[in-house]
């Protein structure tokens, strides 16, 4: 009896000490996510399932993302503050939306005459991107990763055919953020319409022109059956997403989930842009067999000068009186001049040459 | 006494079995990786090594990689052979470089006048690529992955200028491969000579041109130098080098460690093209700064449409009798027909807007 009992405890004893070792080795994460797309949004909605998916298979279950979509939380714009906050761990949107809140948080999406997505994918992981945002988003406890790049904007769906900034003159076009400010600087009026409304304001020409993502969204919306001019981009060349993270958040994990995690989102980011490639391929193949009437066209390059200019302005404006700005914009200003000498030898050289043969 | 004897055999006993449920869970591999290039060779070397760092910190080194450089291995073209054998877990190397081994391999690196590198990241994870490359590797015991992508390789250094097929015709030009093949049916005489003594060949008109990778890695050979003309590319628009795995060490890993060394080669490819993006622009700068007078030219459109109709007959040759070849050639075709239709509205002409503009 003794014997036994005392064996007993032994076992208790050390199988306690075994229980909690291996809790310490596999203490289990869950972290929570709020994204400011609905549920199933394609391309953007399925960038934040394949972060979470590699994080939980690569941790062997340690490390799980719940994901809420925004008809869950009801603040598709407030992922910022709620992450900040510490209501959730994470978000996933894009990092121009809180310009209001923290105007220097702009230059982190993409900005009109910019980077490809190649060139600031560049900026970010090897030049100074990725510490200019780390400076930004630091004060409000916040680290802030790309999130999945839609490759460049298409420059919207117009009704009529635009062939001088005359014909810019009080036209009513949706387009948000700072491409909107732009072209308000050469006459148009950006107007802002819930999506939802988007096909018929534009049918109904309570609008004369619409700006969304690329073939691959904009398929969805149906703009192709009601426009006959598909513009070419030059606003959005890169919109780079977001994966906000929770400071604390961050800390508490151990350095094989902080590198899972990190991992995770980097790939997936590069992933999205990937897909983006092949959706909108895909939708564009659709669209120009259905609509064979269909005009791609490019702003004349007089329109393209007077945006160059306004744009020129507008960041001077941006980045004056503020320490902080005026050193992202010259980073960026000097990285896309050396970028893209490269990149006019290489990848446009390339494609004129491969456009001309065939 | 008694006592004491039974306790500690308890928890000698129970002892055991926790160090040996440690021992499973915590199983440590190393995994040896045999690489083409030469040790501290930039680029191509630092994509093997992000890839082990990334394996080694995710997996809280239960899974470390050793690298072992051509210089340790001495069999730079033997990567294949020795992965296959299972005298290396994994190698790094280059699809293409099998061809004379195992022939439809060498649709996995780049072809002539095909895919940019944002285009074939898409038929490989998105379109028919991957299923297609393992078809080829699956007899020989290996699995392959994307290893790295150069970006668009540069047409080579010539030392007087191209304005016609017939300037072709005997021109005696270092280019390997494919493209060399390409090159002879339009009349060039493809020479191969060691990266050791392209320099000197080209300086004394042993050899009239070369062709070697792009800014960043021509750089260090010398050759902005000695030749006037620097010719943009065609023949590999995006060399993607390849992560070579055996499958049974591939199957002996856990779930979570294959999961781990999957995303990390595949971050690690990506990565491979944002810092040769990176560098490449430096590299450009640098040689643009030093020799001014350097001119970059296209090849005229009489001389692409000649080897562009070459390329097309030897890859149907290629194809001939080969169903299996047959079928890559016709899904690569395919694809590029699709993808370089939004390429060419979104990419193309946004390159060409800013070129125009700026």
């Amino acid at each position: 009896m003794k014997i036994r009992s005392v064996l007993s405890a032994a076992v208790l004893a050390v199988s306690t000490v075994f229980a909690s070792t291996q809790a310490l080795a596999q203490e289990k994460f869950t972290l929570r996510l709020a994204e400011t797309w609905g549920p199933n949004f394609p391309i953007f909605g399925e960038a934040t399932k394949n972060m979470a998916e590699m994080a939980e298979k690569m941790s062997d279950g340690r490390l799980r993302i719940r994901i809420d979509s925004s008809n869950k939380h009801k603040a598709p714009f407030g992922v910022f503050d709620m992450v900040k906050a510490g209501q959730y761990d994470m978000g996933h949107s894009a990092s121009y939306y809180w310009k209001g809140k923290v105007p220097n948080t702009l230059f982190f999406t993409s900005m009109p005459f910019g980077m490809t997505a190649q060139e600031q994918y560049a900026w970010f992981y090897y030049g100074d991107g990725m510490e200019l945002m780390q400076e930004v988003y630091e004060p409000h406890n916040l680290m802030s990763f790309p999130g999945g790049n839609t490759g460049i904007q298409m420059g919207g769906w117009f009704r009529k055919e635009i062939n001088s900034v005359d014909d810019l003159q009080g036209l009513k076009m949706r387009i948000p953020g700072f491409a909107g400010e732009v072209f308000a600087e050469v006459g148009v009026s950006p107007t802002n319409i819930a999506p939802g409304e988007l096909y018929t304001a534009l049918e109904r020409n309570t609008i004369d022109a619409v700006e969304w993502v690329g073939p691959a969204l904009d398929l969805r919306l149906g703009f192709q059956q009601i426009a006959d001019y598909y513009y070419t981009g030059w606003h959005e060349p890169a919109t780079e997403l977001q994966f906000l993270v929770n400071k604390k958040t961050w800390e508490k994990l151990p350095a094989d989930l902080q590198e899972i995690l990190r991992i995770s989102m980097r790939t997936a980011a590069y992933d999205m842009l990937i897909q983006s490639q092949h959706e909108n391929a895909k939708a564009w193949a659709t669209i120009k067999e259905e609509h064979p009437e269909l005009q791609v066209k490019q702003f004349p390059e007089e329109v393209f000068e007077a945006m160059y200019k306004a744009n020129q302005k507008l960041l001077k404006e941006a980045a004056e009186g503020d320490e902080l700005a005026s050193r992202i914009v010259a980073s960026q200003e000097e990285y896309l001049e050396k970028s893209r000498a490269y990149t006019d030898i290489s990848e446009r050289a390339y494609l004129n040459t491969m456009a001309e043969v065939e």
